[in-house]
Parts: C-alpha cells; structure tokens; sequence
C-alpha cells in the first residue's frame, strides 16, 4: 500500500542521508520525495510516498521517531489532505502551435512560461492523477524533458 | 555560491542515499532537494540547490559521475533556467475572511484549496522570491503550516 509519511527534521546537513539510508536499509524504493524548510529555516518538512506494508512501515516509523533530528512523523494516508506535485514540462514544438498548446492545456492548472520553434515550457501543478493527464496528453504532442517536485501533502 | 544541480539517476533504491551521503559527508547542507520520476519511469531527476564554493563543487560533480545509477550531472547555475517550487500554507482565519485573503494573494500564482473557521489552504507556485513573498505577506496573516517541495529547474 502506498503510505504519504510527512517528517519535520531539524535543518542540517547529514539528516536527508540518514533518513533515505533508513528507508533503503528496507530495500524500500521512494517513489516521491520532496524536502524544503517550513516558515522556521532550522525546521525542515520532508514529504515521502512510499509503498509498503502497514506493518513493515510502522516500525520504519518507530526507527524514524528514534533518529536524532527527527521531530516529528505522521502518515497522512488514514487523514484527509490534499496531495500535490509541480512539474515543468519541455514540449518539442515541431508538430503544434502556442494557441493548439494553449486549448490543450485548458481544463488544467498549467501555465506555459516560454514558447519558440526550440520547445515550450509548461508549468503545471496538481495532483497524481491531473498530472498522469497532462503527461500522457504531452507525450502525444512529444516531450523532450520533465521534471517533477515530488508530492507534497498538507492536512485539510 | 549557490548552485542548481540537475541529476539524472536510475529509479532504484539506494540511489538517494547515495548521493545525499555523498553531500553530507562533504558537510554541504542541501538548501532544496526535490526527486521525481522523469517520462521514463525507469528514471528519475533530482534538482539539487546547494551553496559551496565553484572549484568544491567540481569535485562533488566528479565523484557524482562515477556513482552507478548516475546518468549525467549538469550544473544550471551558468545557463538559462526557470527554477520554480510548490508550496502549500495552512492560514489562521482568525483575524481575516476569505475573500480577504484572495485579494492579499491576487498578484501571485495562488489558489484558495479550502478555507473554513479552522484554517485555509493555499497553494502556492512560483520562484524563489514570490514564494518568500507570499510567506511573508501570510506570516502577517498567522501560518499554521507551511510545505515546500523544494525547487526544481528546467534550461529555457
């Protein structure tokens, strides 16, 4: 079962390799992760999607909890929250235009900041199935690079 | 210096470990981080924000290459990029209504996720300094929570 597991750490180097080498010790692989500071700069807040048993996951929380510089860990997954990814988007613009990429992009949350003969790029945020969307819609029109953010996940 | 590294890595497990290991053992605290799956899901990208002097940072680069899994390393910092971040900020509404706050977010890339007595959610997007920009203008406000993806980039 894929678990959204939320960890507020102190901001310092070392934290990040301790935790990821926790969670590969496993032999766990991370589908997501984003790490950013929170409104206080010595706080970090890491986002991590990963799939495990509920089991298996308790005790890597329990592992968490013991790790120095960890304050805190919640899985979300049993909690309402909103769950939500960036991603920027290089279009290959051979075969379409600014305006066709434009009312393609219509019914989602995406921004296109350039567009020339070289490629477009696009902005988009949303969820894991808005973006799954927007994706496969590219990858019809030819994408030459992606880059996501990682999901991250607030309670509601 | 700060500097924007783009990693391109297998998906695998461990890899994450290896390369944060590799920045920590070196005593760099990684500003950002963000890892997402490419369009191959074979492969994933990580954007890396991280300040360090130019000539100890080759070195990181080199070591960085010779690590299996990696599949090439590119330095932004030189070229031209969009860098951007997604954050999502829990307000106190306390002391301020809703359509308050769409007008204190109006010139910013922002959405209205929730809003109840308990507290709204926004979403955020944008570039460093409209991010710091919005958290200020929200700090004014009350944050109760506050998640960063951490920044990823892409050459223009």
């Amino acid at each position: 079962m894929k678990h959204t597991i939320s960890v507020l750490v102190d901001n310092k180097p070392g934290v990040l390799a301790r935790i990821s080498g926790l969670f590969s010790a496993r032999g766990f692989n991370i589908t997501s992760l984003a790490v950013g500071e929170t409104n206080d700069p010595t706080v970090s807040r890491m986002t991590i999607i990963v799939s495990a048993e509920d089991r298996i996951l308790e005790q890597v929380q329990k592992q968490l909890h013991k790790l120095i510089d960890v304050i805190s860990v919640s899985d979300l997954t049993k909690r309402d929250y909103f769950e939500r990814e960036l991603v920027l988007i290089k279009v290959n613009m051979a075969r379409t235009t600014k305006q066709k990429l434009t009312k393609l992009l219509d019914k989602f949350s995406a921004t296109i900041l350039s567009s020339s003969k070289q490629g477009a790029v696009v902005e988009v945020v949303g969820d894991n199935k808005e973006i799954s969307k927007v994706v496969k819609l590219l990858e019809a029109v030819g994408i030459k690079e992606l880059v996501r953010t990682g999901r991250i996940a607030i309670t509601s």
